[in-house]
């Protein structure tokens, strides 16, 4: 075992602070990264104050995270120390049920292991990116292929990125297809790079008139306010798919008229409180579908980063050092970021 | 014009009686039918007595036809005096947008036309099955190859049947496939059919014990009391599609619980209230979806009755003469149908 510095959570109502933790020597199949930057996710802040009830303390969170390989396993073959890589949501699965021998490893039958807060439903505690370093199974690592001044902005694709890319590649996103994307915070800012990437027309909606210049710049061909029923109507079914990133509780049925026969609304965010009931014959009356969406596997992971590396696409972030950290949660609650914070591991010093 | 007995409603408040409506002579593309049977649908009900707060009166409804060809307009090529033919739930739609296009008619982004009270949203009112005779363009005119001895017993397949057959279709039931249908109803009934005939593994949920028997004799290779959380559990995420027949509200989740990854849970029953919202956990961990399907087709429905009749597939019904159509909808009510009522149109001589 490791002494490893880290920044985290004793209980529910402590703000994060300093703390050690201790991290596993590499094994054989094992890959040792020095953390450089790492995203923050909502997910973080869900975690760290136990609004899912099922954190366990000390409580490490971090899941986007980019760093330099210092050690390897004698078994490893795909990484060697001073190559440049990324840790996302998760750093372990079963290996073989039906989902991961398809690569599909977020959707793990026994459930895949969290790379914080342990197995996704339930088990030991793992700990995450605010860390010096982290030691993962090589089957967990991702190739990072941007530039080196790019490296902070690619953290946020490890977990807002593929969650965003994920559905989009998986509902056929790309050339002749009209795309909304709902909300425009770390996910969402993703999803309309991304989508406008794989060449799809975009169409950002949002609650607020403001973002219409910003969203265009990230690649929104339309911006639509979603509150404003005229502009809404005037998209009546005509989108292929629908990726909504707001996990505050919002009526569905104005988006899901918005869809063309056989149009999917997709969800990436579960609401604290439950959505008003969607109405039933908005989806008969075309046959439309209301879906949900975790994450991606490992082999898509890979996949959208190089995808990224190449549309030269990264997150717009903003920069934090570790001891704002908790500031940097009561911004991201007012949505007041753009779009992402990413913490400079090299402040742990 | 010409003056065609009918049984309908003069208002909502109203019993189904005996009353004379005019149907046109047939024109160049017209089909008029001698109707012979017409089964009994919860459309007819609703509509009869305004339930959806869109009913043109005199409604006369029925959308399950079967009936022989007495006269073909000039240029009608698919049919000839002495056919049997049937009517499902659409006598027109716009035949020139995408859907109709793709022989989606029931999806026509102008509205089709129903058997009976008109265009889908709004227009001319249509009368419907529970008359002597019906004048249909022969495009929206269907073949029916069944004995003659079933015919009575073909009539629900032109609403019940094609209302499960599309969307086992089209979420591609087969070998293989563990398919769950909700509800031992009219429409349920024939889902169990069809899946079953499909060569699905067909499991019926319902919610009545006493219905075991019977659902295994219509093919299901299980029964599971939907109200039993022990047996439910049996079956966690083990389905490759799930289609609920129940139009009442009733909660979704334990029933999404028991899809696969990247399994659908189809509605063909749009409920009075709503159903409790669906938890978006359930959708996001296993990439699960929520759809609704509409009827089908007209090529589908001819494709439907093609292979009930290959694989000599009726509904169970209740034949029943026209003066006790009111007390059939008392009973269809209570669920005391096993499991369509038809009407035999002889009986309004
Ligand atoms: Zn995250
Ligand atoms: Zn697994
Ligand atoms: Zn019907
Ligand atoms: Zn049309």
């Amino acid at each position: 075992m490791t002494q490893t510095r880290a920044y985290g959570a004793t209980s529910a109502s402590e703000p994060l602070a300093p703390l050690n933790i201790e991290r596993r020597e590499p094994g054989p199949r094992d890959v040792k990264i020095d953390i450089l930057y790492c995203g923050v996710c909502h997910s973080d802040l869900h975690t760290a104050r136990n609004e899912w009830q099922n954190t366990l303390y000390p409580s490490v969170p971090g899941h986007e995270i980019v760093g330099t390989v210092t050690a390897v396993g004698a078994q490893v073959t795909q990484f060697k120390p001073g190559d440049t890589v990324g840790v996302g949501c998760m750093v372990d699965s079963c290996q073989h049920c039906a989902s991961c021998a398809e690569g599909e490893e977020q959707y793990c039958e026994n459930g895949f292991t969290g790379t914080y807060n342990g197995p996704m439903f339930g088990g030991e505690n793992t700990w995450g990116g605010y860390s010096e370093n982290i030691v993962v199974d090589e089957k967990f690592v991702l190739r990072v292929n941007h530039n080196a001044e790019q490296l902070a902005a690619v953290a946020p694709l490890l977990c807002a990125g593929i969650t965003t890319y994920s559905p989009l590649r998986h509902w056929n996103v790309g050339p002749g297809k009209k795309v909304g994307i709902v909300g425009l915070g770390g996910l969402g800012h993703m999803g309309v790079k991304l989508a406008h990437a794989m060449g799809a027309h975009v169409v950002l909606f949002t609650t607020s008139p403001g973002k219409q210049e910003d969203a265009k710049r990230l690649g929104a061909d339309e911006v639509v306010v979603s509150k404003d029923q005229a502009q809404m109507a005037q998209h009546t079914a005509s989108f292929d798919f629908i990726l909504s990133t707001v996990a505050a509780s919002h009526n569905l049925d104005p988006f899901l008229a918005l869809l063309k026969r056989d149009g999917t609304l997709c969800l990436v965010g579960a609401p604290e409180h439950p959505h008003p009931s969607p109405t039933v014959f908005n989806l008969i009356l075309k046959r439309r579908q209301i879906a949900g969406s975790l994450i991606g596997g490992i082999r898509e992971t890979q996949e959208m980063l190089d995808f990224c590396a190449k549309h030269g696409i990264v997150s717009d972030i903003e920069m934090i050092p570790i001891k704002d950290i908790n500031q940097a949660y009561e911004r991201m609650l007012k949505g007041d970021v753009k779009y992402r914070f990413v913490i400079d591991m090299a402040t742990l010093d």
